[in-house]
């Protein structure tokens, strides 16, 4: 059996579907994975901070934000602890970084997960700021720390395409990655593909909460040249930044660009790229129209998928969803499984 | 840097793709992945034996063979080494299992498997009949002895599908596994949505190299049936048999059939499929027709696919080729690396 002692920080919807994992698979994992994982501390700016060494029942936490208490009334110490003082004063084995994603400076995110690699801690991170910015330094920090570091969230939410990519094709030799890692842009197109012009499928996708109030960073593709960065440094060991990527959102394609597509028996995607090139690695986010037989081209709505080409399989392609509170959730607990993999029993 | 003396019993095609990947890729595996394979021994009863302790340089192997020389040219010693005397004498850190398939009895690679893993030895094979009919006492032993059993290239050849299910989806709770998990038959009917009768695409396979003189195995679901079984007792925990596959080939369909499925927007697949229910997990393979929507309508040719229903995050599908020299041989050292991951350093 290996135990990990957890803090989260950051208690929004992902941390509220992973702790709904644990409320709910918690014996199963002990007895199918012999692992014990254990809230010991929460830090959120809104609802509150709560340490317990002893560990949390997930369904009190849960219970609590449900009622709209704050975390503080569940225990009588920890009161006010920000994030950097959980980090400090936890004694967690891991950190599971959750706070708001900005693709501008990463922070406060990465200031986190330094401090707790720093300490010794594991860090497990859903969250594409830090890593789009920082992984290769947060890797290295890792690396000489010797813990490690779980990002499998940060690209397909709980699909898990970087450790298939790393842990099971990377021997392969992978010279392309391409996908569809925006759900928000692959529902308006598909919407669009139906006869909407783009203006009333971004309504409809912010009717259906799949777009934001301000749809910016994913019809203008940084959400996507976040996520591409990544795909780069993770599966292909360069230190790319987001401007080293050729982005270009889908706001100029038009309602004829859809229709001439379709009369070639093509189809537009927002396809993310990155690809060794004799010049280096070429990275870019950018509407691409693909034969209808193309493994994307069938991948609708706001599914992702991604497509590995390498030298001794070809090509390789993983289809499944982006988003979601429990399937962000199991990211989570998929990194923490990997960790528990490759650190013997009893560490 | 971890070591492993290898033992290959069997060195037809994938044999040799895989000791060509290590003379191709040997001394870039020491440098990404810190782990250096070494092949002591090869028996193989056509092409001969051969064992050094301090390992053949792979290109040796196949130029000998390449050549048409028996192995035996190569060493002074172990002349006319059978499986069982290699395995006994050879000293090796595990063994890689090619003997040919038989799904009848699963020998004479059940038996060599046993005495790899009875000596302390893991097991790597890619051969389906001793997994499809002793997986679960063939995994218990494994256990039993403290090594592992990798059996990846048994269902999708390199595409890594079995662990994919186990190590990435195995929390997420799957309920349902359905594929297309035998290219013979998918490239007869790719062919047959052609236009082509049932006969004419047969005839097509078998000259293009996809389909056996006798197809029966492919045509009559037989192997997809065994690659079921594999899938149910790894992913789903269970013990069933070939017996409990309700199995139907594809020999029955006409024209007729492939045109009417047509004219409703669906296409015939032979679907492999795994399933729990409250009366135990139910198996069958038989020509089912999907919507072209669904992900596995358009894996087409001798492409493979699955896809994976879970409980968190819907389905998941992999598509990637189902054979190849290079693509089997592959699933060997995907195994490899993945004992190494699960293995502290120093063992």
């Amino acid at each position: 059996m290996r135990s990990y002692r957890l803090a989260l920080i950051g208690f929004g919807n992902v941390g509220q579907g992973f702790a709904q994992i644990l409320r709910d698979q918690g014996p199963e994992l002990v007895r199918q994975f012999e692992i014990d994982l254990k809230i010991v501390a929460v830090s959120d700016p809104l609802k509150g901070s709560a340490y317990d060494p002893e560990g949390f029942a997930p369904a009190a936490l849960l219970d609590a934000v449900q009622a709209g208490r704050s975390l503080e009334t569940l225990t009588a110490t920890s009161h006010g602890w920000d994030a950097e003082r959980t980090i400090a004063s936890c004694n967690a084995d891991a950190i599971i970084e959750l706070s708001y994603t900005d693709l501008k400076t990463g922070e406060p995110a990465a200031s986190h997960i330094r401090q707790a690699l720093e300490r010794g801690m594991h860090a497990v991170t859903t969250n594409k700021g830090p890593i789009a910015l920082h992984y290769p330094e947060l890797s290295a920090l890792a690396h000489r720390k010797g813990v490690q570091i779980g990002i499998e969230g940060t690209v397909m939410s709980g699909t898990p395409t970087l450790r298939l990519g790393v842990d099971l094709l990377g021997a392969a030799g992978i010279s392309r990655v391409q996908g569809i890692v925006n759900g928000t842009t692959n529902y308006i197109l598909t919407q669009m593909e139906s006869g909407a012009p783009y203006t009333e499928a971004l309504a409809e996708a912010q009717a259906q909460g799949y777009a934001e109030a301000d749809p910016t960073s994913d019809v203008e593709g940084f959400d996507a040249a976040g996520k591409t960065v990544i795909l780069a440094n993770v599966l292909m060991g360069t230190a790319i930044t987001m401007k080293d990527v050729d982005r270009q959102g889908i706001t100029q394609l038009t309602p004829a660009d859809i229709a001439s597509a379709k009369a070639e028996g093509q189809r537009w995607k927002l396809i993310a790229s990155v690809e060794k090139t004799t010049d280096g690695v070429k990275a870019s986010v950018r509407p691409t129209r693909l034969l209808l037989t193309h493994p994307l081209a069938s991948v609708s709505g706001p599914t992702n998928a991604v497509t590995f080409t390498t030298a001794l399989l070809g090509d390789v392609t993983m289809i499944g969803p982006g988003a979601g509170r429990l399937v962000t959730g199991y990211a989570i607990l998929c990194d923490l499984l990997a960790i528990a993999r490759s650190t013997p029993a009893g560490h």
